[in-house]
């Protein structure tokens, strides 16, 4: 072997960042051929019918308007006070739990993994969350020295596939006494399904089963499209379940601003605990709040004071709320496009009811993505499928994508 | 045992941070006495006369003008390009030594010794820096499953105790075969010192020779208070002494743009690795950029853009330096005046050269802390002494301070 001066535990990890590979690779063609004639589906941000990069402009105007000082200077390791106050709001509106609440600042959404991975279980053993998700889960469990395994997101009806859920909860914690089991809802990145009512029944029913045998349970919901998955209180009525669960069950809501306040590259998100018990919740703040400080410190302070003035202010979050609503239709207009197409060319694609991105199934999404470069359209190749990012591509672009992409899956395939 | 939910690595942890205890503090007398009344020598960030939080205009300038893409769009997992080649050149100026060089952006200068430590120390292992030290290297080393010991920083004669260093890296890696040491230098936080030009040979002398028996040693050199250093090439003159290392010693430079910048608050930082080995500089950033993703993913965008276009353009380049010039002057200002009133007292501080901070030793810090409540002012406990901080006190609050930390001392020793 090759020398080496990490520990033992980093040897030969490196990031091939797929999703940033597709993109480099997108950014070339359009050096080429021009950018018209690109049509760049890599891109996890929204971008106007021009292709450019949208800020909501009450995030602009607050931002811009914000002194120095609530800028530059440093926040509490936990997050400043009103924020942390705020962003509970913000995640749950009109659909609080009975439960009691924490939050704790983080590096968007990406950093309440981080800690949530930390803190909720043990190195060396297995994280669950479903097949089809969000590529970084699996660094970021190994990253941690932990395992990632999944169940199957969908059955062959492509429904929501809970016996599969049940299935792998119950032999992981056949061998460890406790389990992480991360979710991502509602506008699911890469697939844009929402567990429906009836789906988040039968998931806590299953948890709540199988904690019975004084396991302990951890469910991480990644909320991160929520603000573009549909009416704002009925895409969050979900939330009311986590109440008066278990003390065994803690939920982490995984927040982030990255999408809802289109500040990316902000890094500004939370985490936010709820438990029956006063005490695991009072937990969960000092444990993460100690794992900040070991990790990144504290956390932008700016991109917190945004959230906070827009929240407290009825007029501002009003015209914030519009911003996001006029994005959403946007997408929605896109993917309703691509749907009607990929019905008429016969494509399926995987259950999409809002947000970003959708996925069609492939058995070999490498050479599906590399035979679309030939029509100038850069996808993302991930394990199962391929996915699409209906955020970044103009109306006049989505047109015609169904097709394509039904030619390139059969090339492939035959 | 209470019922807890964490894992068995996270049970009964919490940072009650020294430092934010005895800002809130000083808070609370400020709101009983009014501001006037108070010397809050607890902040470690540069107050100007009023003690109002300083940002360096051509900071301010410059990130203001930045069009809001610069600001929200994802940056790349490592840091933009720019940055990470301009950061090398902000760091290290006209000292770059014979080395290879590669730079992953982090969440200051936090994120930075973050990533060392779990990348270049073993889970369990023990790291090694000097008896004075920046707190949250403990809760770094800790909340990361290490340990962390400390060698003697000063001997009898207030020198650099190189005798205990080479004592202790002898003891250390007697036992184990890796070894991460982290030294904080120039204007050490907290007691102001820098390494002078003999005591960097005579620990470079001290890892050499340890490095001798195929031992790993990777030299951390936290420089987060370099630009109030000094003349800016004079200061930076020992890190040309990092070339032509053996390959089995890697130098790890944490640079932050927290007080070079005054953007504390926005989080964002380097860490620049140094080795004679061409493939060890790559695993560094392979490995570190890894671990960016396992983490918080990517860093602050607009900051990064606020140094690379100050540090592109000469004339901002100019105007910043001189601002840090100003301010530099200043805290040197300040310090003269504690230093002549200390002396005409005869109070001793360890050897204060430059930076943010001095420190007096005392065997009860936090009683001389309590007893200087009394005269409404607040400074510091650390382990072995009192941390004042002179960027945060203006002048006319400096005076008759010297004198009072005096009486204290003699008030809790008697």
């Amino acid at each position: 072997m090759a020398f080496s001066m990490v520990a033992s535990h980093s040897r030969g990890k490196s990031a091939a960042d797929k999703i940033f590979g597709a993109s480099a690779a997108a950014n070339a063609a359009k050096a080429k051929f021009g950018k018209a004639a690109v049509t760049d589906a890599t891109i996890g941000a929204i971008l106007d019918d021009n292709e450019a990069l949208v800020c909501l402009p009450t995030v602009e105007k607050v931002f811009r308007s914000l002194p120095m000082p609530d800028i530059i200077a440093y926040a509490p390791i936990a997050g400043l006070p009103g924020y942390l106050e705020t962003v509970i709001e913000a995640a749950f509106l009109n659909n609080k739990p009975e439960a009691y609440m924490k939050a704790v600042a983080t590096s968007g959404g990406s950093g309440a993994i981080h800690h949530a991975i930390w803190n909720y279980s043990e190195v060396g053993q297995t994280i669950l969350t479903s097949d089809w998700h969000w590529d970084p889960y699996r660094v970021l469990a190994d990253g941690l020295l932990r395992k990632l395994d999944t169940f199957e997101y969908f059955d062959d009806k492509l429904q929501f596939n809970v016996q599969s859920l049940e299935k792998k909860v119950g032999e992981l914690l056949a061998r460890q006494d406790s389990l992480l089991l991360i979710i991502n809802t509602p506008a699911h990145n890469p697939v844009g399904y929402s567990l429906s009512d009836g789906d988040w029944d039968a998931v806590l029913d299953v948890l709540k089963k199988a904690a019975k045998n004084d396991k302990k349970i951890t469910l991480f919901v990644d909320v991160a499209y929520l603000d573009y998955s549909g009416e704002k209180n009925a895409c969050r009525a979900f939330m009311k379940k986590f109440g008066n669960l278990p003390s065994n069950i803690l939920v982490i809501v995984g927040y982030s601003m990255s999408k809802g306040f289109t500040v990316y590259g902000m890094r500004t998100g939370a985490m936010i605990g709820l438990s029956s018990d006063q005490a695991i919740a009072e937990e969960f703040q000092n444990i993460n709040q100690y794992t900040s400080r070991a990790t990144w410190s504290n956390i932008n302070r700016g991109a917190m004071t945004v959230l906070t003035t827009i929240y407290k202010d009825k007029e501002l979050l009003t015209q914030l709320e519009g911003e996001r609503d006029h994005y959403y239709k946007k997408i929605k207009e896109r993917a309703d496009i691509f749907a009607a197409e990929a019905k008429a060319v016969n494509l399926t694609t995987l259950p999409y009811i809002a947000g970003f991105f959708l996925s069609i199934a492939s058995g070999n999404p490498e050479a599906v993505c590399t035979k679309l470069h030939d029509d100038n359209i850069f996808a993302v190749p991930l394990a199962k499928g391929v996915r699409v990012a209906l955020c970044a591509i103009p109306a006049a672009k989505v047109k015609g994508m169904a097709g394509k992409i039904a030619n390139a899956l059969a090339a492939v395939e035959k």
